[in-house]
């Protein structure tokens, strides 16, 4: 863990089942972890949940404060509201590696379909707006439920990273690897995002399917 | 194969590699296969060293004789000349299964990506022209060079299989199956098929930096 050693991880959304997943399994890898939330009271709450579950490093803020303490900056919040997070936060995500970890969804009577985003997909869209940011897109397919279940010790799946600049895409593909049983494999780049965050659509009705929590793994690679 | 047997299986632009390999290993696994090209000489020459390779039962016609003679007819023509092609076939693919296998992208400097098709993929464009068809999305990111490598006689992906009408979605699914080491997995409706067509840009960029033929695999199905 040589890029990462030393390193703070901040996950802006961490309160919701998929940040507090990642921030979980970050924690028992031993890593620094920021919690962040829209108040600083549930991040900080969810924050001493994990550190009684990990005995983990974890702290909480809001997500402003969150940002600025981290070196590597984890937004997975709902798609309603990520552009408007990301814009208030372009100056504090300056010079940071942000990791974008959000599926544009939308939901109907026949289950999960992926949306429409104007400039691609939410990493392009995070991108456009933190042009002094190295942005890069990850975590889109890992499922919450196994990230939070603490009898699991193992995931069996691959984080596809996607990204253009390859010391932020190598030490995300590093910060993968973390979790056990979990291989950060490079998926191509930030233009090529949509279809990795699209492809939840197509685990969740997956999920409903085959009753499981699906996920993607590469071959021959 | 229950619902297979007995069936001919078309595969309209089956003198290009990738329609090619997968009409070799539906040959391998016994079935009655039917080479489809734009001229008939091609197609039967492709049927004729495909009998040679695999003592199994392929022919060759023009594209419209080949949809006229099959049960299930595979589209794995280029993206340019798909809209065309399935409008001037209409007529004769009516109540038959459709397999749409098309990928509709763009290579330039920084490599492949997915093009933006208005239906919304290549399976919905199918869907849209095919009214009086069963269309069903799959085999988009199953490599042609693993597919056509004679000293491999298995191959380890799965072929997520997009459709909305179940009787022909497990069809297609037992097809893909008929394939050593290949699972057929539902993968969602025709409305998610994008982000599979598109996903094949990803696994050729991974081609490149990892030097191998990359696939996918579901985990937790």
């Amino acid at each position: 863990m040589s890029e990462l050693a030393g390193k703070t991880i901040a996950v802006l959304g961490g309160t919701g089942p998929q940040g507090r997943g990642l921030a979980r399994r970050f924690a028992q890898a031993g890593l620094s972890v920021v919690i962040g939330g829209r108040g600083a009271e549930k991040a900080e709450a969810t924050a001493a949940e994990l550190v009684e579950a990990t005995g983990g490093k974890v702290t909480g803020a809001a997500n402003p404060d969150a940002a600025a303490a981290a070196d590597v900056v984890l937004v997975v919040v709902p798609w309603d509201g990520h552009k408007e997070l990301l814009e208030s936060l372009k100056d504090v995500l300056a010079g940071k590696i942000v990791v974008d970890c959000v599926n544009p969804l939308g939901f109907d009577k026949q289950g999960p379909f992926a949306l429409k985003v104007e400039e691609g997909s939410a990493t392009e869209q995070a991108a456009a707006i933190l042009t002094e940011s190295t942005v890069v897109g990850a975590f889109h397919n890992v499922s919450a439920a196994l990230l939070e279940d603490p009898e699991l010790s193992s995931i069996d799946t691959d984080v596809f990273v996607l990204g253009d600049e390859r010391d932020a895409t190598d030490l995300v593909q590093e910060l993968a690897a973390s979790i056990p049983g979990v291989r950060g494999v490079w998926g191509g780049r930030r233009r090529n995002a949509h279809q990795v965050e699209a492809l939840t659509a197509n685990l969740i009705a997956m999920n409903r399917r085959y009753k499981t929590h699906a996920g993607v793994k590469a071959t021959g690679v």
